[in-house]
């Protein structure tokens, strides 16, 4: 991680009756301006799409990440140029898109339900990233060994070094099935360390994941079982609980989902037949 | 927490050797749109303003304190009615706001800049609160003893019920400076569970909750710290580890922070003045 993704306080440590001026090293959160640049040669037009909350590093990849995510990309080629505004600080940055896409903007805007009849629901949620998704789960999955699965934590834990110094970050990761630990992103938004993964994952033109397993630090929710599966990704591991609905996605989509990732104890909640029972 | 906050479903505990199908409880994660409907009687307009991931239960609340903390109503009397959408699921909330009552719908866009000269970023991100916000850190807050806040995870964890069957969801409660807690609501999204909490005081007449305390299950990120400034809450104590920014916006914003909250420990980032030492 860049020294931007750590930022340094002092604070005052009560332990019981000691007290003691130290010294703590943070998580750094500054907020990311997301602009894209699109339409024909002479005509582009610059466009800002989204402020979140992120660590900085990797701005490129969050970037990358969204707007395919999103809906708005669906693959390397949409990209034509990632710059850091420049005369700015570093908190804005601009993906020019081909010449000639014209993005559906009003998908950033998080319609998840499709018609004023339908209603707001998780199906509808669903049903949604059928709509933008581009790769479809993998049918010849080979079947996980437990031990392979047990080993990711610790994995993750050895090589997340922002978590290490702060205590205060989420991390996922991307495992080849073997358990070969091959990308960490980390963010303090977990949606973000999810972006980065897979924009780096589309910048490098490695889509679709479905020959991996991603590993979460921490709960998983629906939205993160949606950008999973936008990036063809079909084994998702996490160390914490699901969330109904990112059950029902995973259910819906085929997926293999791992909750309470813990020791030598996982609970699968679907997609069993990816594991070696 | 209602029914509707708990979600049943089937899975495979796998530990070690030993394969078992067990029932699970999940936290339940349902969109919410949030719909207001404002203007001059006869001329009333209907705007969706944000469609949120939460966990369902106290969507008045949660409706209401995003508003607030948003800025874009001031008190509980800007509200004359909030009611789910007949007819259809209870996906969809509508808060009526006073006769008159012409928000800034802007606000809601997440324009944390305020020019496009200044630029992205931190700073401007806390300079946003100051205009919005119409509480202030009180004065004459008392000395709270390390003994008071030793034990507010632990009252926490005791009331937290959706999160002691599930594993999976945030929590946040409000005390009185004795140590009583007063309020506790749980969402899987952490800024819900705020904006629940925020809302019911709100609803309840119970703003600002400048003589309190507010404790966070998790992390303390800027978004939390921005809300609990929002409300005129001074005191702030999270489980977690703050982020570069939850700091700063403490410090300059005159509240104490205090983090990694567990057992007899915590680290005092702002603020000391407000803890007996």
């Amino acid at each position: 991680m860049s020294a931007g993704s750590l930022s340094h306080t002092s604070a005052i440590r009560v332990e019981g009756n000691v007290i003691t001026p130290v010294k703590e090293i943070l998580a750094a959160e500054e907020p990311l301006e997301i602009r894209i640049i699109y339409g024909e040669p002479g005509e582009r037009i610059q466009k800002s799409i989204s402020v979140t909350m992120r660590t900085p590093g990797n701005d490129d990849e969050l970037a990358a990440g969204f707007l395919f995510t999103e809906g708005l990309i669906s693959s390397r080629q949409d990209i034509s140029e990632i710059y850091h505004e420049p005369g700015k600080n570093s908190n804005t940055i601009n993906i020019a898109l081909r010449a000639g896409l014209a993005p559906d903007i009003k998908k950033t805007e998080r319609n998840f339900y499709t018609t004023s009849s339908c209603g707001v629901c998780g199906k509808a949620s669903i049903e949604a990233v059928r709509t933008n998704c581009v790769f479809k789960p993998k049918a010849d999955f080979p079947k996980i060994q437990p031990e392979i699965i047990w080993q990711l934590p610790g994995k993750l834990r050895g090589e997340q070094s922002v978590f290490d110094q702060t205590g205060g970050i989420h991390a996922c990761a991307l495992f080849s099935i073997t358990g070969e630990l091959l990308l960490l992103r980390e963010d303090v938004g977990r949606h973000n360390a999810l972006d980065k993964l897979i924009g780096a994952s589309l910048i490098h033109n490695k889509l679709p994941l479905d020959n991996h397993i991603l590993l979460l630090s921490g709960r998983a929710s629906f939205e993160l079982i949606q950008k999973a599966a936008m990036a063809g990704i079909c084994f998702i591991a996490a160390v914490g609980a699901p969330s109904s609905l990112a059950v029902e996605m995973a259910e819906e989509w085929e997926l293999t989902l791992v909750g309470f990732l813990r020791g030598n104890k996982f609970n699968i909640y679907c997609g069993s037949e990816r594991i070696s029972l």
